[in-house]
């Protein structure tokens, strides 16, 4: 008889924003007078449309599979040269970074390729994850069998957790114990937060004498205005032999609902045999794509290849201008209540200590009840999540506007 | 140290098409000339445009983007309602077979979800699959631990192999081995052979009673011409308790460059937990669509909504007719040399007996040497494959007429 992966049956309730969703869809049945001046500041979602030059890369590409001369089928799997070429150009290349076109893979998003990953990789190796997290790092690794089950904070026996604190300003202490896959996530999802490059260096530095390996998810790099804040993990020198980068264009192109990203996946990288040889870990991703994947949609990724034209460029540099105002309105109204900020400056979160006498799904119930704003519970990311609450910067400025009225108004 | 998914290493070196593609970019490069008239009937992969009510939908689609009222970013991870829906309706309800639109998962195509699918599964099962085999299926249990090594004729140690011939009409015997999963594709790639209706009854009636699951592949499900033939898995009694349906938009709109896809995964199928209790398998396939995956592209979506549409059914009419005549002058050509040919009458593959004094490789090689037509070598689809290949009929007329004319000439 078929047996099903028990694995999921360890899995908590919630993958948190369905929950969220659960939580605000009952409110606003209940309460439908307030459910319409409901502001949302809870997911990571975009909300402004997508740059021009991308909407005119989408028709161009979707007029060409109207005709027969044009018209474009199977892609390959890894993408159109088209857009490795871009990307490892305007990413990496052009800030002395040397990446090839081969070593970057089009996928359709950075939530598919975190969980993806793990696919090439074995079942024996100690992972170790940031906390606060986000989830889908943790919920991944329990679905395919490298974890225990969740204790009674939700967190899973046999994964390493590496708290991120406002002590060590939620960047992670190098691990005391061997790990051999590490997620981190700079700039952070959900705290804000970045590393220096120093901090990165130590991380590199531990990763090659341990034989471990960074998946290093750089999903909101376009938000870092501070100059001496690493874009990329191979800024530093000896991360090409033991990190794996995620990118996303959810975040600065505002493909959230388009669907692109990428992995840069260096031919240096290898990892262990269990007899203990060396192998490369490249052909086993692309091997991966060829069989499990055929490619992004051809009129996505022509959209994709057009955020690098001069055009795409400024129309990405407005939006995001355009979110980290909101994030520096939401912080500042935040502040003024007396409330410890943190974030908002190299990416578009915003990290919130909770008030005394509340806990974080707390403050989540009496923003929704009290101002219909949505905001997400810090717990919702891990066990070091408790005692904070994110605010997403995505919103219209007359949202961001108003919700920091409202914020101003809560009476806690 | 990090170790590697060693079960890669398992893989034998040609992913079948990526092999093709290599011999006949070789040969192109050392025969320029001759590489310009190079016909192509190898891959499944459609030549002619998107239907025009796709084109319309996904403009319209990718315009709502444009402005901040219309805008969508993250849709639903199992795919947006209105698709469902139109899923649920028109190739279900109105055939009268009972499937929700929530037991619709909307995906970015059958591989992906073929290959996805065994997430969900236990390593214990035992795997049967048919021979010749579409290569994903075998590959993809692979990678996932579920065999040993390859033996010399490329059969993996571990898998069942169920051997498709002339003698059973290229469909596959009940086995009578324990079987837990089961791969079945009809219309079938790559004989274009397909199945009965006591046939599926019969492999119901299997399924039901040995706990198994059947994994119903009907991508090329909108070939089926012939009344008698069944569409779905569903409309045998008793699958809705042992059968997951994958379908495809590749093959009916021409999707094979824009992508999607969908699984059919009713409430009432099942699975074992290792201490023998009965659970349902959809809460964990949804769960793998909420953590692993965000959604198909919102264009794209629009584009297979419009699939449905009145003018929609009739272009996609249109375009089968046209690779089924296609089929039809192929057959005929081959047939009229001697050759015993089989399929292509419900579907859009045509399976070939090699002469004798050649194997399927062989007749590849001399078909793009003496006339520059890439074919598909039988046994790049299993041992039982060899001493056939496959002829793709998705192709403009004229390329069709053309490969005929060539075909007529080759000089065995």
């Amino acid at each position: 008889m078929a047996h099903l992966n028990e694995h999921y049956l360890k899995l908590k309730t919630g993958y948190l924003f369905p929950e969220i969703a659960r939580r605000v869809r009952q409110f606003s049945e209940e309460n439908t007078d307030q459910g319409k001046s409901l502001i949302r500041c809870g997911i990571g979602d975009v909300t402004e449309p997508l740059p021009f030059a991308v909407i005119e890369a989408m028709h161009r590409a979707v007029d060409e599979l109207a005709h027969r001369e044009t018209f474009r089928g199977y892609g390959p799997e890894q993408g159109y040269e088209f857009l490795r070429h871009a990307i490892a150009e305007s990413d990496y290349r052009k800030r002395a970074i040397q990446i090839d076109d081969d070593e970057i893979f089009v996928s359709d998003g950075s939530k598919c390729d975190c969980g993806n990953i793990l696919d090439i990789f074995g079942h024996q190796n100690r992972i170790a994850v940031v906390d606060p997290v986000y989830p889908v790092y943790v919920d991944t690794n329990v679905m395919a069998g490298h974890t225990g089950p969740a204790d009674g904070s939700g967190a899973y026996e046999g994964l390493v957790y590496l708290p991120c604190t406002k002590n060590n300003g939620f960047v992670p202490e190098i691990p005391s114990t061997r790990v051999d896959l590490i997620y981190l996530c700079f700039p952070n999802n959900p705290t804000g937060a970045v590393a220096t490059r120093e901090q990165l260096e130590a991380w590199v530095s531990y990763a090659l004498n341990a034989g471990a390996i960074i998946l290093y998810d750089a999903a909101y790099e376009a938000y870092i205005t501070e100059p001496q804040v690493p874009h990329s993990i191979y800024e530093i020198p000896g991360a090409h032999d033991c990190a794996i980068e995620f990118r996303s264009f959810s975040k600065n192109g505002g493909f959230t609902g388009v669907r692109c990203g990428f992995t840069v996946l260096p031919k240096s990288l290898s990892a262990l045999t269990s007899n203990g040889k060396k192998k490369a870990l490249h052909p086993l991703w692309n091997r991966r794509f060829s069989t499990k994947f055929n490619g992004v949609s051809y009129p996505v990724q022509r959209g994709a290849e057009a955020i690098y034209s001069e055009k795409g460029r400024e129309q990405v540099r407005i939006l995001i201008s355009h979110y980290l105002g909101n994030a520096e309105i939401l912080a500042e109204s935040l502040r003024s209540t007396g409330l410890e900020v943190f974030g908002g400056r190299n990416a578009p979160y915003i990290w919130v200590a909770v008030p005394s006498g509340y806990n974080s799904w707390q403050v989540f119930d009496k923003m929704l009840r009290d101002k219909q704003v949505v905001i997400t519970p810090g717990v919702g990311f891990g066990a070091q999540g408790e005692g904070y609450f994110r605010v997403s910067a995505f919103n219209s400025r007359e949202n961001a506007r108003e919700v920091a009225r409202r914020f101003k108004e809560v009476n806690w």
